[in-house]
């Protein structure tokens, strides 16, 4: 098995998602700047030419990166990173995509209408980056006060909904927010998760 | 159990989930029309104040369609509607969420920018409802080739990609586009998808 990779903020969920299960994959970057991802040999593997793909030894790829956390969970169930019992599942399901619709969305879109990176693949709208900005901000403060009395967002444990809203956090830092002192919660959840080693990933 | 629900798309999307289960639920109908989904005691089960919500007899709630249709899932395995093996499961969730990122967040997007029903709610920008409605009429174009060969979008089982798809399409037409008889493979999986009774709940 390998991973088509890029240094971007999906490919980097999976990275950290491999690191807490203690998994290590040949990893094959992708010259995007070049091209690479638009060859047709790339999309023979992900159709919409985007990263990471994971590729099986028998040639079937698989896209998405909560598809790709999905396969790795259901193979190496430990340390359980998307819940245990059908409720836990659930539940972690619920946190993740809030967050990735949420926080993880509007990030992403503020980029989208406004990086000069992404001026040839959208068309950008410079009031739609103001709107997805304030509502990453409103995010931010729902997902502080979802952190009250809790260590994790599912729960005690560390799941693939903090990896979610690390990431994003990471991406939207300082260009889209700042995490204010006042974000009690999440200021100590994010220095816990960023001291664990998969921060690296 | 019980399910909170409301005539809208993301709700129908775990009516078909469970009539494909053939299990039947409480559904308690939310007044959000008259804010019922704001009260203090619906904010309780779900803080965002969206539906559907999956109530435990318990207490426990699960809201977020597919979180809610992952608990059945574990629950009653059988039919599977969300893929089998590891790699089976994968491909399921990687096509459930290409099209749900893809033709309905697209289709939805059009709606909460252009339709009177939002404007109190979003900041709705002309701009950005044309170009979600381009970027819709692109995915049903990859969706129709993603059938060529194959009956359903994970394979030749039912899944819950094709139950978020085909909603989709019910929410889009005629409004945002309508099925040309160009896209065979969609217009025969469209037919076949219609013709469950599923279709109806």
């Amino acid at each position: 098995m390998k991973i088509y990779d890029i240094r971007a903020p999906n490919p980097r969920r999976v990275r950290i998602f491999l690191a807490e299960k203690r998994l290590e994959l040949p990893l094959k970057a992708v010259d995007v700047g070049a091209g690479a991802n638009r060859s047709s040999e790339f999309l023979e593997k992900n159709a919409l030419g985007k990263l990471p793909v994971l590729e099986q030894d028998d040639g079937t790829c698989i896209s998405e990166s909560v598809a790709i956390c999905r396969f790795f969970e259901l193979k190496y169930p430990n340390p359980p990173l998307m819940g245990v019992d059908a409720v836990d599942q659930a539940r972690v399901e619920m946190w993740n995509r809030r967050i990735e619709l949420g926080l993880f969305r509007t990030t992403a879109d503020y980029f989208q209408h406004s990086a000069p990176f992404f001026k040839d693949q959208f068309v950008q709208l410079p009031a739609y980056a103001a709107s997805a900005k304030a509502s990453a901000e409103t995010e931010l403060g729902l997902l502080d006060e979802a952190l009250e009395g809790r260590r994790f967002f599912a729960g005690d444990r560390f799941t693939i909904a903090d990896i979610t809203a690390w990431v994003a956090i990471e991406l939207g830092t300082p260009s889209v927010f700042t995490l204010q002192p006042d974000f009690k919660n999440l200021m100590r959840w994010h220095a816990e998760v960023s001291s664990r080693p998969s921060a690296s990933a």
